[in-house]
């Protein structure tokens, strides 16, 4: 293991995921753990801890990619990171919208569905 | 035919694309003008002349899904359409290098591959 | 708005859908106004409402596409409106075959399995 | 080999490709006789000569499969069999655009440049 | 029917799936009776049965295939036909790390789940 | 930069690619060296440099994945790769032959074309 790209991995999850969501990411640990430090050291590590784009730039290329490959688990949890780290509800309504015309309506619709759960779980939260 | 959106969509594509292009993407009036008048109409008019997203952070959305979905033909063009909204080199570099990610090398390093035409091209069209 | 392509948008969806169906898809309208008014203003109005082809063709089209994007969810609103214009189960079940061909077995095979539930649930309701 | 199913994928052929297009098809032969008679007994045997959907209809299946795939090689080949067998211009048209909704523009646009140029090939061998 | 490629097909399917997963999957007799036959004559018949590839090399590409198209529903039977035939568990955590890096790591991280699933399963049935 | 990987990918490389493709692919550097990093660190280093499976063994994957992706400039790379490492023509053949039910035909047909391209130039190579 390569300690200073999985901290900065570590470090990167820690802005973009609630503990909640990074404690069941890690059951990864218990079927690969090759394929987990890769997640976190070259996924988050390499990749997210980088400079010249912010970490909202770096969400709308992860949403959209998502959404246009039909990743639509990934989607939800990268719906909360988009909120996490800045990213308005308005503006990831607007990443799908534009999504639309560039991949079709049917995965527009299913990500407008999801969107809409996870911004309502997040008001829940939110008015605790 | 709606004129507002027809109008919104041909301004829209004024600001992301040269004459040249423009004039050959109208070559698609001849052969279904509908088509035609849905591109400018919705894709442009109806999408890209939103508010809540930039020109800029729209360009990232579109290569993000144009990478994604293998469509290098129309990311040549968005490639120089996002060098005109303002994205620099080094950002859409880096929206290629995301992208690496979370759809593989292959896409990847065709789009990094095409991008190093691109920006080759366009110092070319500045240092005359 | 645009009144008249979101009418004719609409008029379209009484043909296709159900009224179940369709209140379901208004649910959309509250996460997002302006993709439900995309949807049915351009999605049903500027596509499905235009001549050249029956309404029973452009199902043709529509389970195609929905079968090789592998978009299921989708596909079993479909397969309901392809009954409702008048596609036989036997033409549906033809159309899912051909496919096997082009798309390979494991998204034929899905779509089957949906079709079987979908042809069920429309018998029950017909018996009823 | 399997004689009734390859003489009826040949005879399909016969219906959908011209003898030129066939005779390039048969290079196939030279790399890989295997896969060329499960090409022909299998796709063009056991799917296109089968009831239930006219050849015309298994050409807008095709179609929008390919589109949807990106399969812009085997698009050309199959828009020239789409005429061949009695979809007019005006039909294939409108089975692009029904795709630019479910697919997206990127793709769409592709295709009818590519319908552009089989149709221009198309009208010079019947004014010849 | 074709009785010789029927008959390789069901012997395939012997070696590759349980009774249980079998009988499963011939629910598809009762929706469509010729795809049924479609699938053992020429998935299982023609292809499986094929020499040139071993079975445990076969599973490694149909393993493949379904990641990258991310049909995951038939991923989870197939991993337990790659068991079946005789692929390790290291192996085929293998295959999928492999794939990380040829289709990103969202595809890569759900087909890891479902194979901590049915390794799980796997011991599970094999400590009774 | 991390030494080990990246010698390990060099390694790797230089096992699966002739001088001349290394040489072509390292004009990757000049675009942007940070990718070219990632794919001989991650992609050739971090995967290829694994055990578990062998080097025939993640040429089946990765032929698997380019025709499922459609990735077909990359897959004439990985071809001669494939020779390379030790896998034969018959093998390649039937790779792509197993593919044809699971991706269907415009894939394989096409993969199998350019196969016939790479065989073709290696006979040439070996006879000089």
């Amino acid at each position: 293991m390569d300690n200073a790209r999985f901290e900065a991995g570590k470090k990167a999850m820690e802005e973009l995921f609630s503990q909640e969501v990074r404690k069941g990411m890690e059951g990864m640990k218990d079927i690969s753990p090759d394929l987990w430090d890769m997640i976190v050291s070259f996924g988050f590590g390499d990749l997210y801890s980088r400079d010249s784009l912010s970490l909202s730039q770096r969400e709308i290329v992860t949403l959209t990619t998502l959404i246009t490959q039909g990743a639509f688990d990934q989607l939800r949890v990268h719906l909360q990171a988009a909120l996490n780290v800045g990213l308005s509800k308005e503006e990831i309504i607007e990443v799908i919208i534009h999504c639309a015309g560039y991949v079709g309506f049917p995965k527009a619709v299913q990500a407008m569905g999801i969107a809409g759960e996870v911004f309502k779980e997040d008001s829940q939260n939110h008015s605790k």
